[in-house]
């Protein structure tokens, strides 16, 4: 009925998601926002996106019959995280155009591919070695030294999947820990001893052309994030270091849509990718409420064709995830009445759970 | 599962929207936002704010039977529009909290009630007289002079219901031409030359709490909103007055939820109250995109019994009506890098129908 920009999506075209969590909920609502609808394809039901429209699919990854009804149902597929089967991908990859595509999935789902692109492109990260065997574990620990990191190249999320190898580990013992995962393959990660993690989120169009949401700052607590403060208080070298990398691998992966670069700044002020993720990231929450495009709709614009909006930032910002049980009392935040609350529609509040964030606007001027 | 604060509907809980048009679609995207399901109710399959939810019930307005179990499924009902069959409140008034209240939208739904209210709170409006038979249409003309506007008291929107009385227009005809609306009642108005149009936004809280949005300027083509410009082009006086004014109003209605205050700012500077409306209104729109805290949400923590939030300002902004098929080209604005495109989910462009609109961000600074 409406038309549509050369190369867009018309409204009331359809969005197919799979993964049916908060960042698909969100990408949803952005969604909604520019006249798209979202079918969300998840295994689970009444899950955090599925609840904010009107279409949805409960079934497992690998179900061909109702993969095939989802691709017929949708105009254009994109993922809201990024430990979908692959197999799910290459299934509908010649049915429906897939955003971002296939090969950045198959590189950003697996820490070596990663860091490899990542070398390929000379874009420094941490030292790391692949480990398949206890002899090659003893080579990489030789050569990165202790303490370092063992992960499972797949799967990991959240600090899941880590052991740290520190100056008295016994390697023998850490392999019989660790062995039973080398099918899914093991990296070994140098130990750095950073100053500051920040992450970027930079998205890409159709068109090619790049916009940059600015560098961020994120603090852990047991591997998961829990604040991102905005801007990150780096120096403008660093900053500039960081937003250079960021605009140069959403190039090289030759993305349509959103990557999210986590990187290190080690205390010399050097800049390291620790690990990229092709979609809305937790660090970008706070685009929703203090940029003049937030990252959902930034996402949903690369997604659907469109060009990219302005990232300017109309103030600054701390964003704090509420997890499990922090989340009961959630609302006592908005006391503050520039507390901007986002709880996700999740039932249950099981530890370390993500259940919302609380984003609090912090005027420039 | 998650604890509420006091008197607040907890996460999870469902807002029963009457209503399933734009206004119930941004709200609804809100209500998500803070955690919360909507429940649409509305006579139209795939209604606008039924796309974003996954729980709709597509029934007349008086169908008792859909209605009751409405009120089993909600926790809170409201609406999105004044033209509610008050019979319908009515019904659901016994069986769930409504807000805003019963009395708000009996006295907003009646332009004459509406007037009568103003007056007696001592809060200036037009000039006006009731109309029930041709002998009071004679004496409403020659007590508020010519030119004059006839109206119908209620379901009168975007200038639907309306007849200019003229110097030289025949008073027989016109009361020929309107008398078959006499049984839903008839205003006769002062025609005001108005330098300019505004309107406030007010939200009250279940608390008492107010919070307000600055006055903003709004024109109209064919009697329908064209365009919002933020901040209104007033003097301090006036906008304090107008500010004053809806306050005022929103405490004196006992109101919780939002109100939009429709004035004249006439050539001396007074400011005449030409309408009210309690809900989200066209001309709140751009405060999704340039304020801490949307319309919509405030409406959203009103109704829910949250405090409200922030309605600091962070931007300036224009905001944009897409009528009819002026949306059929409406990705074309996002060429513009600072212009936020929101479209509705219509699939048919109407004359008239509001199908969208952009808001332009005009920074601060």
């Amino acid at each position: 009925m409406v038309e549509a920009e050369k190369g867009a999506l018309p409204p009331g075209a359809v969005i197919g998601m799979l993964g049916g969590g908060q960042l698909g909920r969100m990408s949803a609502l952005a969604a909604a926002a520019l006249g798209y609808r979202c079918h969300v394809y998840c295994p689970e039901p009444d899950s955090p996106a599925a609840q904010v429209t009107s279409r949805a699919t409960v079934a497992p990854y690998d179900d061909e019959t109702a993969l095939a009804a989802f691709a017929e149902a949708v105009d254009v597929v994109t993922y809201e995280f990024e430990n979908i089967p692959f197999a799910t991908v290459e299934f509908l990859a010649p049915r429906v155009p897939l955003r971002p595509g296939p090969e950045v999935l198959r590189i950003c789902q697996n820490r070596l591919r990663e860091k490899d692109f990542c070398t390929a492109q000379e874009v420094p990260t941490t030292g790391y070695a692949a480990v398949a065997s206890a002899e090659e574990l003893g080579a990489a620990v030789a050569k990165l030294g202790r303490p370092c990191v063992l992960k499972t190249v797949q799967f990991g999320y959240d600090g899941k999947g880590q052991v740290l190898i520190g100056p008295n580990s016994d390697l023998d013992e850490v392999w019989a820990e660790v062995s039973g995962a080398a099918d899914v393959g093991l990296i070994a990660e140098e130990f750095i001893d950073f100053r500051l993690e920040i992450s970027v989120i930079v998205a890409r169009g159709a068109d090619g052309a790049r916009e940059i949401f600015v560098p961020v700052e994120n603090h852990h607590r047991e591997h998961i994030l829990d604040q991102t403060i905005v801007p990150a208080r780096v120096s403008e070298k660093v900053s500039d270091k960081a937003e250079g990398i960021a605009r140069h691998l959403a190039g090289a992966l030759d993305l349509v849509g959103l990557v999210a670069i986590e990187m290190f700044v080690t205390r010399d002020d050097r800049v390291l990718v620790n690990e990229m993720a092709p979609r809305p990231h937790n660090s970008g929450h706070w685009t929703i409420d203090a940029c003049t495009t937030s990252q959902f709709e930034q996402f949903i614009r690369a997604v659907a064709g469109l060009p990219l909006g302005s990232p300017e930032r109309l103030a600054n910002a701390v964003m704090q995830n509420l997890l499990g049980e922090e989340a009961l009392g959630a609302q006592a935040a908005l006391n503050d009445p520039r507390a901007k609350l986002h709880l996700y529609g999740k039932a249950e509040a099981r530890p370390g759970r993500k259940m919302g964030h609380v984003t609090t606007i912090r005027p420039k001027e």
